[in-house]
């Protein structure tokens, strides 16, 4: 096996070597304590307030409703915990299909604090069913009960695109709290979180060729938020602990860089995608595709046909070469159908995630067509 | 001003380049997701499992005790939430003197839980009086009250040790849950965990020369324990969150290196917490520490004669090029007197707190004293 072919950047991406090198300055010279009242402190004080000042701009917001945090899940766990215990919701409207960062959490404060919650129903297509959402909004408006609704933006499983400003919409309308993981879209779409209308947004570097360990919590201005790490005063009072300056510092820096490229990216990204869906219908009689539509340009949910061995699929692409997922990464550990293809009733497939980056050619997925090739013809042939 | 004195190596110290050098694959070639199935997925996971045997290894535990975390204060939080939550806890035994991501934490349980807290008398020096947590011990437990002993082991301030043994001891006597904060202590003593007797332990790689951003938090094995921050499966469902692998690996590397360098380093910087003793008494009239006798050899708290602008000593000492704190880096926003001097009562010197690394010379200590000379005789002939 020569090259590996990583088709599985909605899992991780790899660190970009501009964002290393922006880096390196300070893992070496500069490391003083940002919170140290020396000129050397400072620096790195300095460093940290133009990654905010950048992410912020980035996405429409003011610096002071950036936090930086050690990832998506603490940002997700942050936003669902600040609107339980300070902003009174007492139920929270999400979906099935959400990350286990929100899923878990939300389970976790219907637990200890009695919380409750309900799923939002989805479409066919695996969307949120916005006239569903409608409804739900205005039974617990009418029952004088503070909402939060948790719908992610894109579902890192198959792809779709939740209507965020939509959601706004309705929320505002119905005077509800809106999160919105935000995880898989910010660093691959031009995002203004202003216009929104989410009050929590989460995202994480090592989505878009950030560092691993990163992450930022939006909190729209006018809300206030208590932290769930406490200790020092960094962030503001958000987020205690010593800052991770070059974790801070690479998510800047991965965000400006993934902006700046947006265009061509996307456009190369979304050709991979198409080849891919194009070469595996010529290639494999009845496979289908998960991903509605209308969703994430970086990743196309394969269904393949049912070969008699769907839990060995993801081990036979990885024999040649080729790394791809059935979920998410982190239900990786699951026997079977993700909790996500379970919810939307697809587990008669042989599920296959492939996500793509800017480093993927159209070589790469002639190589995992092939790959597939392999694997679903010889199934054939042994089971006949 | 040529070159930078760094003697505040217990708000943060530089990254050693030999852990920076075992961090660089996994920000290049390595960059899998460790929860992925497929082999290149499995390199990250096993780097993970690597560092968590030594890691364990060096602290005289099981590998399945240690997770890694964010950071001391995640660590700190997620013990006292834990012992709280799962343990059953309603009543905390700590000190004044304690960091604020312990502290902060124990307030916030104190409010959000009516959990009920005390605070250990000290003695002069500003160590614990083990007599008196002994009394508190058995009147919690008299009146069947469960309690959790948050006591650090090494003051960030002072310096001053515990005798974490002995309260191990204690709360296995009064089956007290024990959580010691060793952010000041592991990586710069030899500690066996086990023998402790603490049933909770939290570090942070920075201050011995790894990473920022990232922690253990050490879990005895008999105590049932719930993570903070929910989501993935990640850290045997104890941390979620996609691991940061560069991190962990940083945060092994630089223990290991602590360890293996152990004797002769901490001769070197007792030497200059020796040297900067000596020639501090020599020259400065009227000097005197706040470091008891048993403290850090990492640490001199160093209480100046009151020269009248106390509040400007810092400064004045990074003139001179000279980093060094008032008290913990944290709580530089504080106005005057950290909250460790004022309960101990501490608040008529200009504190200075010296903090030394390997990277130290005694140079660097002729260079501290020449400033404090020039602070403090200065000032005397501008007030005459
Ligand atoms: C004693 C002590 N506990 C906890 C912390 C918090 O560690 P971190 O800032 O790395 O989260 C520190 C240092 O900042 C400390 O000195
Ligand atoms: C949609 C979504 N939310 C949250 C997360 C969690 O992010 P992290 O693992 O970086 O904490 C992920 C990825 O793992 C994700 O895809």
């Amino acid at each position: 096996m020569d090259q590996i072919i990583y088709l599985d950047n909605a899992a991780t991406t790899a660190l970009s070597p501009e964002v290393l090198e922006a880096m390196l300055p300070y893992m070496q010279e500069q490391f003083g304590n940002p919170s140290s009242t020396y000129s050397y402190g400072r620096t790195t004080r300095s460093a940290i307030e133009r990654a905010r000042r950048s992410v912020a701009q980035i996405l429409g917001v003011k610096p002071t409703s950036i936090y930086f945090t050690s990832g998506g899940t603490e940002s997700n766990n942050t936003a669902i915990a600040s609107a339980v215990r300070d902003l009174g919701c007492t139920h929270i409207i999400t979906s099935p299909i959400e990350h286990h960062a929100v899923l878990h959490t939300v389970e976790h404060y219907s637990k200890a604090k009695g919380i409750l919650y309900s799923f939002v129903q989805l479409t066919a297509d695996g969307e949120v069913d916005y006239e569903d959402l409608e409804r739900q909004l205005a039974e617990q408006a009418r029952d004088g009960k503070k909402c939060l609704v948790s719908l992610m933006h894109a579902n890192n499983e198959t792809g779709a695109l939740l209507n965020i400003e939509h959601v706004g919409d309705l929320c505002r309308t119905y005077a509800a709290v809106f999160h919105s993981d935000c995880v898989q879209s910010i660093g691959h779409y031009p995002i203004d979180l202003a216009e929104c209308g989410v009050h929590f947004a989460s995202a994480a570097g090592h989505k878009f060729h950030g560092p691993k360990g990163t992450g930022i919590l939006y909190v729209a201005e006018n809300v206030y938020a208590s932290p769930l790490i406490h200790g020092g005063g960094q962030e503001r009072n958000m987020r205690a602990g010593t800052e991770n300056v070059y974790g801070i510092v690479g998510f800047a820096k991965a965000l400006e860089l993934a902006m700046a490229h947006y265009g061509p990216e996307r456009a190369h990204i979304t050709a991979l995608k198409e080849q891919l869906k194009r070469r595996l219908l010529e290639t494999i009689p009845g496979v289908s595709f998960h991903s509605p539509d209308n969703s994430l340009y970086t990743v196309l949910s394969v269904c393949f046909p049912d070969n008699g061995q769907n839990d060995m699929v993801i081990m036979q692409f990885d024999m040649s070469g080729v790394c791809v997922s059935g979920g998410s990464a982190c239900s990786s550990g699951e026997d079977s159908a993700s909790h996500v293809m379970k919810a939307l009733g697809r587990t008669a497939c042989a599920t296959v995630r492939f996500s793509f980056s800017k480093y993927n050619t159209s070589a790469d997925i002639e190589k995992a067509v092939d790959a597939a090739k392999v694997i679903f013809h010889k199934s054939k042939l042994e089971l006949a």
